[in-house]
């Protein structure tokens, strides 16, 4: 059960009010006023909370599970145990964070602006936008309704954030503009100057970056990630992707609609990804690339060639998925057998 | 020598006052009344101060130091030149540490809440605290004793910080529990959402972060490092570790005690360590993975199963150190014998 | 074009004050009162517009560029269309660069010290400082003339920043010394503890750092970059050398000039760079190593032996950049061959 310290819970809910927020079909015969007052784990749900189960990894689980009510995929209603109702939904997992945000909703400051905020008089401010304290926000800023913005964060003059977005502490945005319920969290860098120098023997001198940052509706941006602008044209995040912490994404690069990509990847100046790429943790993209739709890329890989739409990659240099799980293999063998014919010399020698 | 402008000194220090500061056991017929002023490494340290001696990499600088007195192991006693008093310890860089830490005491502001930071009413501190300007401390907040909160830090709603702790600057913290002295340092994120969505082929739904993280007694967490909170469970760092800079830890990880995290290193949700496990500098593990206590991977491993305690790991997929070793090894003559080959080919089609 | 909403436009220039800008030789017969309003890409700048080529790879976009004028070396000006005035530079970039910046010149506050900031009445600042709202200067630290400091950045006591030099917005300084014209990007962190710890079976024992980080003059730190302070030494970044996003920097790391490091690279403790060497993306550099004068290093290297002046390595470990060209070619063809072994096996199973 979650914190009630961080958590407060607006249930309980009954089985009918549960049944519309997250979409489940109710099985025949069940007391649909039963009240649940929140939601757990597989494992530690108790009589009165509501659970969920889409992975088989879970089956033991689930066998075992005290949870009142279970939220199943039809063809593992069978599974849960009578000791539980079963839910039915085609997509357990969502209907759960559909239920999830149901019982613990945000908790979310008064509208207003603090007044240790420091807003410029030339700033637009939407209705029930909410500023905490300390953060800063520059000359003809527009702010969209409901936008919430974190204490210590700084938006700089002329950036524009659509409704409902929320801006996390500390984080700093400049020279873009940023769709609706976007949430950048904290400390992310967004518009900076990219790495942009003429190199010389000399000094390198610093190319002007006269991009911006243009960011789509409903995308996340990870902790301390970092987005770079322009240099001439746009740097540019598609509706709905989600960027995890720490991310580094070049100046010029172009990604597209509901696209995932993990902590730590890095993807260089004026590559570009097409809808629906996912890219695992850590990995790195060489610049000018172009990655097609729906493709995906392991943790760790490196890519320095372009990919195919639906392709799947692992490895530095990143060739087919299938490729390299069995050079990793063949690697895996010989790195023992080596291993093993050093220690027998060493015996030998003796 | 320490730059006096940053690091006021406090000596100096009779060596009878040095050896009990460091635990140190003292040569006969040594002028236990004399002074030092300072400490120093061993090549540029001068006769007024005190060095120490470990790793024999440094046995050179030894041989030639000015040092009026060296820090050594009782093995290594009779390498210290007749110049320098020799000063025996079991534990040589801890005692130096202890000693360079009494020459050198932090140097704390007065306690009290600067009247530019924002403080909520309902936010308890305790004794001694400090608030520099700007920090934001929310509201029901705990802050135990003597805890240090260094400029522009953001400390959420209901958070609560152990004794002696210090919050750099423009650090955030929110839904965590963080034990005393425990050392946060600047721009490090703690406690955001994890980064959890029910993928689906429109919009990737967010599920909500209801876990918390945390933290136990005396565990360092580096610069711009970032800790997610648990989805339903907590995200757990155990007492006495040790996280360098810009390292990332996924949601509902849980890290035992006395554990070493290296730079940029990135840990995936729910996977555990033991204690005492090391990690060194950009290495990334995968989801769901339990390493053992003890266990060590080389910098920038890539840990895709589970490692048993007290093994060491390197390469990706990471494998036994000793068998990644003789594979790199393989590689690097063949990588040679490669290019030497194109070489010879191409100056045979010349 | 720049969005003239982040970007304001300084011009129109004559082609006479364009030559003079970006020391450019000017085409006989030309009309050198001919006025441009701006820059742009080959593929989007308009006839009122300069544009530039110096790649190759864009030769089909400058044959079809509708740009007034074109910025080329003099042995491509043959190249650029009869519709475009061919502008002769011996290093087409650079001069665009100047120009670009002449167009744009960065949007500067007006100097003066935001009431809403925090500066330590005994920190001097020099003529022209911009010190923006929430930032916080702390004792006696010295800053320069025409310094700017953004929004909620921390500056600590005692440290020194040189003329022209810019602060991000919400980064932090500390125990630093930094040159004339440094720019710090938001969010970038320097100064801070280093990760030195004497390691024991109980607890790990934090080492004092007692050492200072020390920027050259023209150096740019990119943002959430983290620059650890030295142990005992100083951590020394030379003059010119430019620094990208989240870029990791030990304690006692001593780094030459004119280096490039792009972003999320590491550099472990004690390492020294000579000049002007060249770190690709996501490198890892081990401890106490020397990389000499102009090497190179590819994206994703990891390096742990010393690297030669001049030497290009790749891989990891990092060899010879043409030996890891050559045995990553030989995986790429050996990881189809055994997946391709694979399929037929299945297939001959079935």
């Amino acid at each position: 059960m979650a914190d009630a310290r961080f958590f407060p819970s607006a249930g309980p809910f009954t089985l009918l009010q549960i049944a519309e927020i997250a979409r489940l079909r109710l099985p025949a015969n069940c007391d649909v006023q039963r009240r649940f007052t929140g939601i757990g784990p597989l494992d530690s749900a108790a009589p009165e909370h509501v659970t969920f189960f889409e992975s088989r990894r879970y089956a033991k689980a689930l066998a075992t599970t005290r949870a009142g009510a279970c939220i199943v995929a039809p063809r593992d209603a069978a599974r849960v145990p009578a000791t539980s109702i079963a839910l039915q939904s085609e997509a357990p997992q969502r209907s759960f964070a559909a239920l999830a945000a149901a019982f613990h909703p945000e908790r979310r400051p008064a509208p207003g602006i603090d007044p240790r905020a420091v807003v410029d008089a030339s700033a637009r401010l939407g209705t029930g936008v909410v500023v905490e304290a300390g953060a800063v926000i520059g000359a003809r800023a527009e702010i969209g309704a409901d936008v919430w913005i974190e204490p210590n964060a700084v938006i700089g003059a002329d950036v524009a954030i659509g409704a409902q977005s929320r801006i996390g502490a500390n984080a700093s945005i400049s020279h873009a503009l940023i769709g609706a319920r976007v949430r950048i969290l904290p400390g992310a860098r967004i518009g900076q100057d990219g790495f942009g120098f003429a190199l010389g023997k000399g000094l390198h001198q610093k190319i002007p970056q006269l991009g911006r940052v243009v960011i789509g509706d409903d995308v996340e941006v990870g902790a301390n990630a970092t987005i770079d602008r322009g240099a001439m044209d746009d740097t540019v995040i598609g509706a709905g992707t989600v960027i995890d912490n720490l991310v580094q994404i070049g100046h010029n690069v172009r990604i597209g609609r509901g696209c995932v990509i993990v902590a730590q990847t890095g993807i260089s100046g004026s590559t570009r990804l097409d809808d629906g790429v996912m890219l695992g943790g850590q990995v790195g993209l060489g610049g000018h690339l172009r990655i097609g739709a729906g493709a995906q890329a392991a943790p760790r890989s490196g890519i320095i060639r372009d990919v195919a739409p639906s392709e799947a990659v692992m490895g530095y240099p990143a060739m087919p998925l299938r490729h390299f799980l069995r050079l990793a293999e063949k690697w895996r063998r010989e790195g023992r057998r080596l291993s093993q014919g050093t220690a027998r010399a060493e015996r030998d020698e003796d």
